[in-house]
């Protein structure tokens, strides 16, 4: 059986572009268009030439696309002058690139009340406007705005909008859910009215908005009903609630029926494992802390915590994943809690190079120290590394690299000479190497000059002097630092989860619990820096 | 034309306690339990009684519930000894609620190979739990685990488990999506051929799982095909990648077509005028950054940007949203416009006792500075003390009780004489009343002599000695402490969140941010003083 082509059509760098608190740099804008090319996205849509200056930088100096089409993206001409003096769509057609994708009205009210025209000029400055694209020599698209409240309030006008853009030529049509309202069944519904009106499914895109958290599934449904190309965005970006997420659609597209054996893609196997690192890449662009329960290739998404569930699927993980984690880049955590269990355990074990024997008596050693460690308010489940270390000192196998003597912290909040409030915190920390008594001192302030707290000045003066380890912790940063209260025993105790990365992009997390945040904080920067010591080889005091 | 009635079930303190790094306290519970309570939840699953400690706790000291049926969840008899004499079940039973769901197995492969019982025994073994829950005069629910998958491998089977439920006196059957790979035309089409075989819409519930994305569109696909039970969790909590977000669903199923006219929930209009409240206030117990882009409550979810449709969105709103964001207690957010950010302002004044003329210009600058505080990582959603200060303070009827001249924290970590490892804060708060200066010491030991730590020892010494405004605090103490890194502008600040509580169970909270988190938390003790002074009408300076 011959699979249909289904085309994939990113906007990360358009709609994406309208997230709240998102500005993508000419530079972020050239990364964000290699992993989509890389990932085998068919039509990357760059932004709109002339809206603002990055995005006309962007379009002079074009990305070198190996696969995918580059896009332009505009409106359709104004209503009282022609496409070819239409000054907004001459800034789009200026941009050469090989397609542009206009969007127009179809919902007559918007037409009337936001346009000001009649329902006649709109279809015909849509058919001239598209016209005009092919005359250039331009694959052309129509994004039909408002389309399915459109349809809802009058589908003749809807749907003749859509053919006015395919006789002018425009290779593709796409549907557009603008406000994000319309609910899967209503998608599919009115996806296969289109369809039944001549409108081939092979020229009919789907465009979708997550305000009722359904953008994936009108995506789906339109694909159901016979759509061919998919629009969305890297991570779901997009304005208000976001697009469709490429991310979720794409493993879903590739890897499950009815698509799996009836499509295709220019996504190739190797694309579709590169999905975890384009959707991390994304939120490094963004300085995003990527979210954990994304699906497929959320750190959450494969993790199993019921004990029960662990040791059967340690028989057959087919059974209790949907998908092979492996196959989208991402893979399996079984995170130790206290429903773990012994199978847990060694899977997680070896998942840290440790293979640890059946039956042997430390698991249920370092089970009970993990359980007695969680009633005191640690958690393992995301400090993998604090799990780590706790295990190799239970097997015997934790090198000592140094040992603390004692610190000291100041925090301090006065009046300057000039009678403003300053504030400031010293750290002094000893400790011994080999022996070798060092004491260091460190402040908080930073290069501006102001003040970055008690933990920051701690975690400076900690690893600012520590000899022959230097070397192995100098391209360690602190990425990510989160406090909360928590219950330990009959207390609220502080937990501190620090994340750090080294130069090679690898991260690591570890935990510190104390009543005394500074003393939660000091723990699991110890840890972090220990775990490093240990990963790198660095040789034991 | 009479709306049929639709049951939600919540899950969030039982699946959703499997999320990853998630691990409720008891006060947590219930405090979740009084949310959903008050949302207008039918059925509150409050975790396994048995299963940890916290369970167990929680069920011994069950919620006083207004209107929700308070429910234990458990397994079915293991096979081979009598529901009666299945202590698993027996503890279940013991946690004496009025209702109770069992999950039991469905997909004949996890009979055969987890289980190792025979098809037919796992089929009696349902049956004999639900008669014997039955028998004890409880509501019982199963839960068929795997339902999905099992259907697809064997459906004679799949079905048989559900007809034995209901027939041994099942008020509910659930089919669950366990490992959430199922899409929403395959859960349409089963959950139709469930019912075709006999199972009636309203006693059939659906359970989702967000693995690809599809949870909510899962859901709905079973309503559109008779189901009659939802459940989910808040804010879509839950393993892996989470369970149906309920918070995205009610709107959907309250506001839309074709559920708002054909099917109708115990939620009332205020109960969902409280869900951008109830969601936030569960990303608060979880001390989690609410998501911008969260459908129908997220801060973005009615945020449009300034551009193309300005002028007629502000002519007719509706156009441009497919819900009223009031209906969720939410806001809309346009650039050009704070029309309506200022009738939302009164009424949060009013709330605080405040009453402000229409048109007052204090409102436009209130506006302003909560909005240039909250860039700067501030919050107030929850810190409604900090609001309401802040709000005086602008209105120009804040008194003034007392100034802080300075403060000095030591967080110290040395070996005592005896080599053990010790810690003790200490704290000294300089401050004036009425132009006499008082200074104070404290320490962070606590009556047993550990240490409590620097943020202990500063709210000591500030409460220490405020002479004449003595009496007014003496009965305060601080219950809850949340702290939270977020982005104060392009840094990342510590963002202090403090709640306090007096004598007479009046609670409140306030919010510090600094890139020092003594600073951060010493700006929440000082405001959450100034609250109870005005509060109590203590004397100004």
């Amino acid at each position: 059986m011959t699979r249909e082509r289904l085309y994939l059509f990113d906007t990360t760098l358009r709609d994406g572009q309208q997230t709240q608190g998102v500005q993508f740099s000419l530079e972020d804008k050239h990364q964000i268009a290699a992993i989509l090319d890389e990932l085998g996205i068919d039509y990357i849509e760059g932004g709109w030439p002339g809206a603002n200056p990055t995005d006309s930088d962007f379009f002079e100096q074009a990305p070198k696309l190996k696969h995918a089409t580059f896009l332009a993206f505009g409106m359709t001409k104004r209503v009282g002058r022609s496409a070819a003096n239409d000054e907004v769509l001459a800034g789009v057609v200026n941009a050469n690139t090989p397609a542009v994708c206009l969007v127009g009205k179809s919902h007559d009210f918007h037409v009337t009340t936001a346009l000001g025209v009649s329902l006649d000029e709109n279809v015909a400055a849509i058919a001239d406007s598209i016209s005009h694209l092919v005359g250039e020599g331009r694959e052309a698209m129509y994004d039909a705005e408002h389309f399915f409240d459109g349809y809802k309030a009058n589908p003749d006008y809807a749907i003749a909008c859509l053919h006015a853009a395919l006789e002018a030529g425009a290779r593709w049509v796409v549907l557009c859910d603008t406000n994000g309202g319309t609910l899967p069944a209503e998608v599919h519904e009115i996806t296969k009215a289109v369809i039944a009106s001549g409108i081939p499914g092979d020229r009919l895109g789907i465009h979708t908005h997550n305000d009722t958290e359904n953008a994936v599934a009108n995506t789906l449904a339109a694909v159901d009903a016979g759509a061919r190309q998919v629009q969305g965005t890297l991570n779901g970006l997009g304005e208000r609630c976001g697009n469709a997420n490429l991310i979720s659609l794409i493993p879903t597209l590739l890897l499950k029926e009815p698509y799996a054996s009836t499509l295709e893609t220019a996504v190739t196997e190797d694309g579709l494992a590169s999905l975890t690192r384009a959707s991390r890449m994304m939120d490094d662009i963004l300085n995003r802390v990527p979210l954990r329960s994304a699906p497929y290739v959320g750190a959450s998404a494969f993790a199993h915590k019921a004990g029960l569930h662990a040791s059967a699927m340690l028989k057959d993980p087919s059974t209790y994943e949907h998908v092979d984690p492996a196959c989208v880049g991402n893979a399996r955590i079984i995170p130790m809690s206290n429903q773990a269990g012994q199978s847990n355990l060694r899977e997680r074990l070896s998942g840290a190079g440790l293979e640890v024997e059946k039956g042997d008596p430390a698991l249920g050693r370092i089970l009970d120290l993990v359980k007695q460690r969680e009633a005191a308010g640690y958690t393992y489940d995301t400090a993998q590394a604090s799990f780590e270390l706790l295990a190799r000192q239970e097997l015997g196998i934790l090198p000592r690299f140094f040992s603390i003597d004692r610190y000291r912290v100041t925090v301090e909040r006065r009046k300057n000479r000039r009678g403003e409030t300053i504030s400031l915190s010293e750290a002094v920390v000893v400790l011994f190497i080999n022996g070798e008594k060092r004491l260091s001192v460190s402040e908080s302030l930073d290069e501006t000059g102001s003040d970055r707290g008690p933990v920051n000045a701690l975690s400076r003066a900690l690893a600012k002097d520590l000899g022959p380890l230097q070397p192995y912790i100098s391209d360690m940063k602190l990425v990510d630092f989160k406090v909360r209260i928590t219950n330990g025993g009959t207390e609220a105790v502080t937990r501190v989860i620090i994340d750090s990365e080294d130069a090679s992009g690898r991260r690591w997390s570890t935990v510190g619990v104390s009543p005394n945040i500074v003393d939660a904080s000091f723990e699991a920067l110890l840890e972090a820096i220990q775990w490093k010591l240990l990963r790198d080889g660095a040789p034991a005091a």
